[in-house]
């Protein structure tokens, strides 16, 4: 197979196009390099089945003459600054709204017709159920990034209707691991190497959160393409299981061996549009027979020791 | 109150002009008129309390600059040719979601905090509960259309979590009445003026239709902008009942006293992403105290004799 991956230098991306590769398809690589960090494609660099494009997915022509020939796309890229989003609410438009619309114009210009989406557990907003299944309630959005991925499964969901594709939505919760470059471990870890007796929580710390081991995501993902078969295939993607942030910092402190004054800021919420308590049910795709090896604390751990390993990206982000 | 119309030159803004100025508002009318009619404007344009700015939403300077002093926005412009969405993917994207954007930046650079859209049942896709209430199931998106509205619900949503905005999100059903301009009945009258003897049913007469009078639903929004003090107020607009295709053909013409040779074409649906049943749970606004006073029948027999009253709108829609 020959997959084409929007995003692909990023956390999830790279992380994918290894794996793809593993398995002996052929990679696409389509990046912007805004966020995403070329080390992370040393591996795939080496294959002679990965090709790397680096343009922006705004670019109609290049992206065009990318999708030609491609079986299956993934498409991962997005503007994933989340907490910034009212700072600047042109770019989840553009970034997460109109290249989605942009990816399904070059795939419907070449019939490709199949399509993997990186979507979010923040597009249920507060949620009214808890744990929150894909069938919840008609969600309101309460962040602009959430608003820009409810408005790309739309237009993903139109396309199938509309031209025939087949689409797979996966509603993740936060994805951690290995090349993981922003959230709350990779912040703590890192305050946490600068000065190991003082650490500066937004919210309260109480925070109710779910992470999902990037390799339990991949699995998940491919898992579910290969048993799902329906036009539009929608799955929640996480663990059974949630955290508070206090928990999440106590296994890092605990691994790091350091017991630092926590100071508390920003009242409840990390934010606004923060969303207090994602935790989605994941029993559609655990019915499938899919279920994580990794709980989320050692999820956790498995990301800060990939991080003491890596320091050079600590750096590259500050 | 100084209210900004979007799309005032169109069937439901001209109607909302007319009333706003007849309640002693001032209204600011903007319409690129490109589907919108001059001449349904004519009574608004006596009015020393009318302005009207003839140019695009894409134009940022100048609905910016009109959006100065005003107290709240009917948004109400749209790419309403659900039809034909997949001949122009684009068109969706563009005049419906990222126009919308625009409307919420430029409140934003005017300090402009509340904001009434007119939303629709579409958005729905082939719902799974009916009568379809607010609060049913998230939604699978079956046309361009219905998704360029769910982003631009997801958008306002976002701006009222985010900047603080009041937000007043009507579905509709289909409404009809005076200067009404597509759709079944509007197509149904103009074919038996031109041939009382031959009548063509796209799809199979059987779809089942929720029509609201426009009078009806003019009188909804003011009554629920007025009524429910939410930050984000959400309601679905239609009456208690249904008819199908084949009834407002019946009651068009026992009217018109024509009995026409029916022909039909393309199936059980009309078109592709076409919903076969729209049916409204209203009552949520009905529980605030509002009611239609016309029956679909009555809505559809008020459209008729409008437009026996105004053959030129026949002609201008050739």
């Amino acid at each position: 197979m020959k997959y084409l991956i929007t995003g692909s230098a990023g956390f999830i991306g790279s992380n994918l196009t290894d794996k793809l590769l593993s398995l002996g398809h052929e990679v696409v690589g389509y990046d912007n390099f805004s966020t995403g960090i070329h080390q992370f494609l040393e591996h795939a660099k080496k294959s002679p089945h990965f090709t790397l494009i680096e343009n922006d997915l705004l670019n109609h022509d290049v992206l065009t003459q990318a999708m030609k020939d491609i079986d299956f796309v993934f498409h991962l890229a997005a503007n994933a600054d989340v907490r910034f989003g009212t700072h600047h609410p042109h770019r989840d438009l553009e970034q997460n709204t109109v290249v989605t619309f942009n990816v399904l114009e070059a795939m419907r210009a070449n019939n490709v017709k199949q399509i993997a989406f990186a979507s979010t557990g923040s597009i249920y907003g507060e949620a009214t159920i808890i744990p929150t299944p894909e069938h919840a309630p008609f969600p309101i959005q309460t962040s602009l990034y959430g608003a820009s991925k409810l408005a790309a499964e739309g237009l993903i969901q139109a396309y199938c209707e509309g031209f025939g594709f087949q689409a797979y939505i996966f509603r993740f919760v936060s994805i951690l691991g290995e090349r993981y470059t922003h959230g709350h471990v990779f912040d703590f870890f890192k305050q946490l190497l600068m000065n190991p007796g003082q650490l500066n929580v937004l919210g309260n710390g109480k925070q109710r959160k779910s992470y999902l081991y990037i390799q339990d995501c991949l699995d998940a993902m491919l898992y579910a393409i290969n048993k799902s078969q329906d036009r539009i295939n929608i799955f929640n993607l996480g663990t059974d299981e949630y955290c508070e942030v206090n928990d999440s910092i106590k296994w890092i402190c605990d691994h790091l061996n350091v017991i630092p004054i926590k100071t508390y800021t920003g009242g409840d919420k990390g934010w606004i549009g923060d969303n207090p308590f994602i935790f989605l049910d994941c029993s559609r795709i655990r019915n499938l027979g899919w279920k994580p090896k990794l709980s989320i604390r050692e999820g956790v751990l498995q990301t800060i020791q990939y991080l003491q390993q890596n320091p050079w990206l600590l750096e590259s982000r500050a």
